[in-house]
């Protein structure tokens, strides 16, 4: 099977929109996609000061690499998570990539910053949640502090496409409205984007592989549990017999989700950090019992 | 394994809420769930004029027998859709019921009213949408006609939560406002109840067999490759996983289906039948080109 655009052998069968592609003409096609997206929800204002978050794994450094293809200017930030080997390795494959394009990276060390590690806390809550909302507020927070207009994250179109379905299903719709590829900043949020908003798994973990980007293969300890994966490995059942079905899905909420929207609560300052809050201290803060607001040296 | 609330032995397990039951204590907890539902959202009225439109199949027949049990006064409307062998069981079925529970049960036979039966219409459309079309008008004029408050249809859990989920998935949104186990009375159109909305559909098959009610398990020959089967196998691997998710789920879409809401569009009187109309001849009686209304004798 020759590849759609040029006489080499294809290597991909792209399964929606249908086509056999090479190497080349598939890397082009998946940065063409991210570009695509970048255009269509205006992700990235000219004179951005973009701050590129990765963890080391595929994602995250497959949207550092092509970013940087695409010739957008940004800085990295890696966060050590402090889970023993696990996160030498996405340290190590954060900063491989960095120092391959040139760009720099920034990294903040949980353990050194807040005492522990993630999985090293006592407490009820389940580990990925108080790790989300760890990585969530140092990645604005860092962002705010030193001036950077916009938060570029890894999310592709398997996790947001089963986020929003498994939403739906159990109708947790009050915070779907603002879900989408594009998050404009509000207050002390800075702006978040998801450029791989339209890339598959697969699509990813192939580009990877193509341009040689090493990447953390290994699942977090943590994470094996995770509700998500059932919801994606469902969607994967329903893409197989309906190709297309999860980018159509997630093209039409976008299209919808203006229905799910809800009354905005009030917002004050966090009385320990001074970054938005819904009660008189945020989560962040109420969770790591901090007395002092995080500084980042 | 005990029943859950008599010493018989239980030959019953259900996941959701999960209890084991004996024959006759599953019969109660069935019923109980149509009369919560009819109660719930107040789906019959006093001196209501009901019509409990029955197919042949399990559910219809399932319905008009257990409306029967809890007292219901009502007649049943059974429409021959004049296809060969299978409609001839259909009728055999609906009639047999009805002799049993001693109610009067009226028989529209399309073939005789309609010059040809389901399935020999030159037509490029599907023959399952013109026969749904034509169901849906038959029941509603022969309701109205009739001076009939209200018709039942066997509707249950499995369809109707199969029916909200896929056209969520295409975002095929604008009618989903109107969904539900209560349709009220508008212009013409008489009230639409569906009080096995919260009933599964092995359950109903095994009430079926309990209560050893006669019933056509043969599918239909044009509905094989209907595209709802699909997604009821879908959520069938959701509900393995997850019991309980379709109840919820369809609880969660009444709870918050004022989202879907959409602008009523004006509805005029059909010029052939003056029943109400987007255009100016209805879809039915444009289908099946009438020069005259459609009478029943």
């Amino acid at each position: 099977m020759k590849c759609k655009f040029c006489n080499k052998e294809a290597e991909v069968t792209i399964r929606y929109p249908r086509m056999h592609l090479c190497e080349n003409h598939f890397k082009e096609y998946c940065e063409n996609r991210v570009k695509n997206v970048i255009d269509k929800h205006r992700l990235i204002e000219k004179d951005e000061k973009l701050l590129v978050a990765v963890s080391g794994g595929k994602d995250s450094l497959v949207l550092a690499y092509i970013l940087n293809k695409l010739g957008y200017e940004f800085e990295g930030l890696h966060i050590d998570l402090g889970i023993e080997d696990y996160s030498e390795m996405c340290k190590k494959s954060s900063k491989k990539i960095f120092s391959e394009i040139g760009l720099p990276l920034h990294i903040v060390k949980i353990k050194k910053l807040l005492g522990r590690g993630i999985g090293e806390v006592k407490t009820r809550r389940p580990v990925c949640s108080y790790c989300g909302l760890t990585k969530r507020y140092i990645m604005n927070k860092f962002a705010y502090d030193n001036g950077f207009t916009a938060v570029a994250t890894g999310h592709n179109l398997d996790d947001e496409s089963a986020f929003v379905f498994s939403n739906i299903l159990h109708w947790n719709i009050d915070y779907l409205s603002k879900q989408g590829p594009l998050l404009e900043a509000e207050d002390k949020f800075v702006k978040k984007i998801k450029p791989l908003y339209e890339l598959r798994d697969k699509e990813i973990s192939l580009y990877a592989s193509f341009a040689k980007i090493e990447h953390v293969t290994k699942k977090c300890k943590y994470a094996r549990g995770a509700t998500s994966i059932k919801y994606k490995k469902f969607l994967d059942i329903l893409e197989k017999d309906n190709p297309g079905i999860k980018l159509n899905f997630i093209r039409g909420f976008l299209r919808n989700r203006k229905i799910f929207k809800k009354k905005d609560f009030e917002l004050r300052e966090c009385e320990i950090c001074r970054m938005p809050s819904q009660g008189k201290r945020c989560a962040f803060c109420r969770f790591w019992r901090l007395k002092e607001p995080l500084m980042f040296q």
